[in-house]
């Protein structure tokens, strides 16, 4: 078998064999394939696409790739969740304690942070002490006792998809179906869960800019979890404008800590109560969305689902002060408020914009390997739909940086105002997709 | 600048500046843009083509990113022609002495084989001491003196097509259009000739297969070079059996030498003289057509071109005694004669089979370092169109290889014979273009 012949053969329109996939990726792996044949067969990919098995069977050669978790110290059913990435994207940090609180188990393993999108893993790291690398042993038995752990992925998982994913960044293959959902559903399944929910993000903000395109991954990704028998459900949900209000990594720690405690923003409530109510269905720890809803709400108000997060952050040797007292976390050397010059309604919060905007106040990476700033980023204060009069507060921006002024004027566009006062109202969640969905 | 940013255009059908064609071809010949960035931007250009201008910039930065030859100390007017490769074809062995014999000349720098198809430098190789790597002086006297001289590609010609075919060769990246014209034409720019011809091959033993594909790449060809201010022409020439009888580095050296007497095949006899009347027009050396074909003929018929020839091989070093008696050159240590066991018209010759049964008999190369048998090949007695009887000689094979058997029925296969005896005719020539067929 050559690999010159695969990447001519998909280039032509073929479908790939199992063996030619085996052949490339156990190849890539063992570096005895080059990165520029590779590359070479993204590109082919890219335009060509792949068929279901195709991608069946590229999931599963870049799952064996890797280390498979294995969960099975973990009592109970594992809940796993993933997010497609946005703006203002903390609610692992929310629906981990809500869902740990009801009796599930999340052993989740996070990434960081790149470009406009937030990562889980910096997010945690604003608070003081937070270790994100725990042994498999602190890992499991932080899960067993408190119900839920977020780690850094274990280096072993999937190699094949860490080596390609560096290629894909490089080489503008990073946008392709097939390849974005083999390598999410790669990961989730070495993380070893049993079942696994899905945020497909979709907007300006997000990595799918077309409702239908987020459609046809979150269809795709439950289509390969199912073949996997992993109970896979996916939500498809809006990223047109932030979500929540805060956006920066302590910002964000605060807004889940107020969220968990019933304080949240409305939309980030929403979305946080509707996924953690579908992964205890998905747990089976309730017969029916409504009852699981109802706990979940019960926990918020009792305390409960705030009580783990402090667990949480206590078991990987966080300082939990910070928790129960949001006003150690230190603030940015700068704070900025921005006022409206026009008035009526706001019908556009652009995420896309926010989310560079943050990266570049310090609460993101342009590169891989830059330094953030824990207490910079944004915090609006309005948000699409709502009302605006001129010289009313739109946001406050937080950063380090001496020279933030040029930057004022672009977070004040980034908000569009409609004189005319029309309604108008963002849909959270557009569908959910579920195995029974598939056809 | 940066070169993700260039595949992402391209990628999504955009049409690449002058500015990043060079950043891309300087940055690769200075190594400081990788070989996986290069060839996912060669597949992209694969699927998304190339616009007319950015061919034109793109042959011009390849055409930059090495030497030019400077031929003005050779006197006369210089024309230079380039097949895209078939099997049989000599025809550069038989036009330079043709074209040299009325004054033009003829400074060419040619290839070795790959695969099915010859290299003009192994063909001359097979005459023993030829020398295809001259001195810049001694190639310019030889085409002063003697009125042409084939050598080796100079090394410093054209950097990026060197690395740039390399990589396409592993990646699959070959077959593009663009990325032809452009490795064909810097080549033929950089080698300093007044005038170009280029034969473009089509059918199954040519590497373009349709009529349609040829024409399309011809016609680019010519308006490459018109736009670098060359008279540049292209014939559309028929590959779907092999040109002349001779296949195989010594045996197709006899042939063109039999035909410079005029003793050659019909089919190769034709072609070059049609190409070099087409030179001679190129070089101004005669109004029309048939003045030059007239003086051709009377060149061939009094000695002349055989004599030029023969003072070619001298000049580099050849041993002109074989040339002089061809009976010299040694046969193959086994010869099997393929005999027919139907009956009727030859309706098919198989060019790419043809080839590949040369190769593999030893004439030929499977890998780039492959070593070569220079009395091996074919020597076809029968060609479409012929009557054949069962029991008649289809052809004889050369080898040095002791296993030779096996491939005598795929040989005897080759020839595809029509019971029925439809009347078959392959037309050789099927379309010529100059700069007047550009519109």
């Amino acid at each position: 078998m050559r690999m010159v012949d695969i990447i001519m053969k998909k280039r032509d329109g073929g479908s790939l064999t199992k063996e030619e996939i085996n052949f490339f990726i156990n190849g890539y792996c063992k570096n005895e394939i080059p990165d520029y044949q590779v590359s070479a067969l993204l590109m082919a990919i890219k335009f060509v696409g792949m068929s279901r098995i195709e991608i069946f069977d590229l999931t599963e050669a870049m799952l064996h790739s890797g280390e498979i978790v294995d969960l099975s110290s973990i009592n109970g059913v594992k809940v796993d969740k993933h997010s497609t990435g946005g703006v203002g994207d903390k609610t692992s940090l929310v629906i981990g304690p809500l869902v740990a609180s009801c009796g599930a188990k999340l052993a989740k393993m996070s990434g960081r942070g790149l470009g406009h999108t937030g990562g889980t893993l910096d997010k945690l790291e604003s608070i003081p002490n937070f270790k994100i690398a725990l042994s498999d042993e602190e890992f499991f038995s932080a899960v067993n006792e408190v119900g839920m752990a977020i780690i850094s992925q274990n280096n072993n998982l999937v190699l094949a998809d860490k080596k390609m994913y560096a290629l894909r960044d490089v080489t503008a293959t990073v946008d392709s179906i097939p390849l974005i959902a083999s390598s999410i559903m790669s990961k989730k399944l070495a993380s070893g869960s049993d079942a696994i929910l899905l945020d497909v993000k979709y907007g300006e903000g997000a990595f799918m800019k077309t409702k239908k395109d987020a459609y046809e991954l979150a269809k795709l990704l439950v289509e390969i979890g199912t073949r996997f028998n992993k109970d896979t459900r996916a939500e498809i949900t809006n990223m047109n404008e932030p979500l929540g209000m805060a956006v920066g990594n302590s910002l964000e720690v605060i807004e889940a800590i107020n969220t968990l405690k019933g304080h949240g923003p409305k939309d980030l409530t929403e979305i946080c109560l509707h996924s953690a109510s579908t992964m205890l269905l998905q747990a089976k720890l309730f017969k029916t969305r409504e009852e699981a809803l109802q706990k979940l709400q019960e926990n918020i108000t009792n305390g409960k689902a705030f009580e783990v997060f402090c667990k949480f952050v206590e078991k990987q040797h966080g300082d939990v002060s910070y928790i129960k007292d949001i006003s150690l976390f230190p603030q940015a050397k700068h704070t900025y408020q921005v006022h409206a010059t026009t008035s009526g309604t706001v019908k556009q919060v652009k995420a896309l914009e926010i989310g560079t905007i943050s990266m570049i106040l310090g609460a993101g990476r342009k590169e891989k390997d830059d330094a953030i700033d824990m207490a910079s980023g944004i915090v609006l204060n309005k948000k699409v739909g709502d009302k605006v009069v001129s010289g009313e507060l739109l946001c406050t921006l937080y950063t380090e940086h001496d020279d933030y002024m040029d930057i004022v004027d672009r977070l004040r566009d980034a908000f569009v105002i409609d004189p005319t006062n029309k309604k108008v109202k963002l849909q959270l969640i557009a569908a959910e997709i579920s195995k029974d969905d598939l056809n």
